[in-house]
């Protein structure tokens, strides 16, 4: 797995997690979202060994998006209250890992995934409502009748999740707060309806704004994007970049090893300070400098700003933890695929 | 690796190889460019068992895109002739390659990179040219320089190649055609400058316009994307598709299993026949159907069709191979990496 021990020798493109970057944006969430506040959602980094670091903030209930996820995570030792925050018709694996002694809950937006918790062995499920994203979830009215179905079915419901995710990069503040407040109130409704301790739902871009949830399912604050990094109130720093190295300079343009297969594209083109980034094809991001800075040359190295950074990880099999040039880590990326 | 033997109950999101289509495609392409007059490109798939059953049809070289590719290549026992079409800085991992029986010709562009061919124990070269497309290639008048340089450092130069990868979508044929002629009339220039055998280039889109090649560095056709299939005189079939769980369904819109961590997004969303896609979010493709047509119901399976195959396959472990609903087989997606 690890291949130097200096960030300057490692194969590129390589994925880089400056240490203490990241130390400080766990901290500055744990104290704003402390303890259980918190569910930190693994999909955002697919790394046991980061949510470890996270676990040990006091963060113990986590947030996942597949199956491979929750096992992983239980695998891990880090089973103790999992919530798999997506709908899914094949629990089967699901209660191989609650038999495997970890805690799993999972999302439920309608009767026939009622009949495939109890069938596949889950004991546990939130009421998925949506808030006002297009995507998953049940009317907000019809949450109270799902929550009496699962109960008489046998199951625990621990309460409501709703994602606001279409709310996550609304650029002025303000407007975020009123729309996030409203989605909000659809969640309490059907809370109110549902029971349970749990309201579950916001993400790093509502972490201020959302005061109505009882736990936050933020993710991509640990190591950040471009794309929130571009969101007012949203302070975490950019943890994680992509070290390319130069392999071509022509004239006006250079050609690094970093491309459409090493990020995820649909935020767009990452982000190379300084630079202009012309487009990416599958191995290759080609970029020009900014206000006459002359070009790298062939062999340096250049570090790349994702613009989104949950499908940028799941592209590669791990992250380097560094301090400066020192590679003090290499973090396997173990929760990707399905 | 394999989870079933019967399609419909496979792990969702699922890559789907249709075995006939496939086998049709690699026929036709081989009748228009037999044996080594093709050297398809695994980067498209990055399956050692595709690669050999394209090898089977007599196109023994094949064109790679990452030193991970030439090793797996190689290791697979289909090392006879792999050209690393792309640049890179540190050979050591190629030369190792060769040291290990294979026959291994990188592309280079600089006086740097001949000598990191040297010094990583790689003993051919192919000058790539800068044909047109701003990324890497030497300017066409600089290619016989590089050759008599490489030459003098003790290097086999075995020709040239420059790709017109900015060609590859252009719609209309003759278009196409004309300019792909005044690109390779540049790639010729080069090469009656640098000499050797080869005069390699062209993709899936310029299979029928690009008559100045010795050899095609074609690898989509195999499996096919939607992007490619807009393209008017590429009659490969789309071989390849996702098949996808649906696991909400709401009032005029549905939910299935496979997002933007399934599919290589930076051609746009894949196509779903019958429906408008509205939006992929990590693990979901939302769509509604069209022409009064009704939804599917929670646990139907759905086949998309990915906008672009090559960052598709990256993503997965493994595709199915099949006949109607029979998993005849589970090729390992085995050159993901770097």
């Amino acid at each position: 797995m690890r291949n130097a021990d200096i960030l300057s020798e490692v194969t590129t493109p390589a994925l880089v997690v400056e240490h203490s970057a990241l130390e400080r944006n766990l901290d500055l969430m744990a104290a704003a979202w402390p303890a259980r506040r918190l569910r930190p959602h693994v999909k955002a980094h697919k790394c046991s060994e980061l949510a470890r670091r996270q676990a040990a903030r006091g963060h113990v209930g986590f947030t996942c998006a597949t199956i491979r996820e929750v096992e992983v995570m239980a695998a891990a030792g880090l089973g103790e209250d999992l919530l798999l925050a997506n709908e899914v018709v094949d629990m089967r694996r699901l209660g191989a890992v609650v038999d495997g002694g970890a805690r799993v809950t999972v999302a439920v937006d309608s009767d026939v995934l009622i009949d495939a918790a109890v069938a596949g062995g889950v004991r546990e499920v939130l009421i998925d409502v949506n808030v006002g994203l297009p995507r998953c979830g049940c009317a907000p009215d019809d949450a109270g009748r799902l929550a009496d179905l699962a109960r008489r079915r046998g199951l625990g419901v621990r309460g409501v999740m709703g994602y606001e995710g279409h709310l996550m990069l609304v650029a002025e503040p303000g407007e975020r707060r009123t729309q996030t407040e409203q989605c909000m109130m659809l969640l309490r409704l059907a809370h109110e309806a549902v029971g349970g301790d749990i309201v579950s739902g916001g993400g790093t871009g509502t972490w201020k704004s959302n005061e109505w949830v009882t736990e936050l399912q933020a993710g991509s604050y640990a190591l950040m994007d471009t794309a929130y990094a571009a969101v007012p109130d949203v302070p975490f720093e950019q943890a994680l970049t992509m070290v390319a190295t130069v392999i071509s300079v022509s004239d006006g343009w250079a050609v690094a090893d970093a491309g459409l297969k090493a990020f995820g594209m649909d935020h767009g083109d990452p982000a190379l300070p300084g630079s202009s980034v012309w487009y990416c094809s599958d191995e290759h991001v080609v970029f020009s400098m900014n206000d006459g800075t002359p070009l790298p040359s062939v062999g340096d190295r250049v570090r790349l700003e994702p613009a989104h950074i949950d499908p940028t990880c799941a592209l590669h099999e791990q992250m380097y933890v560094v301090d400066g040039d020192q590679v003090m880590d290499v973090w396997p990326i173990d929760m990707r695929g399905w």
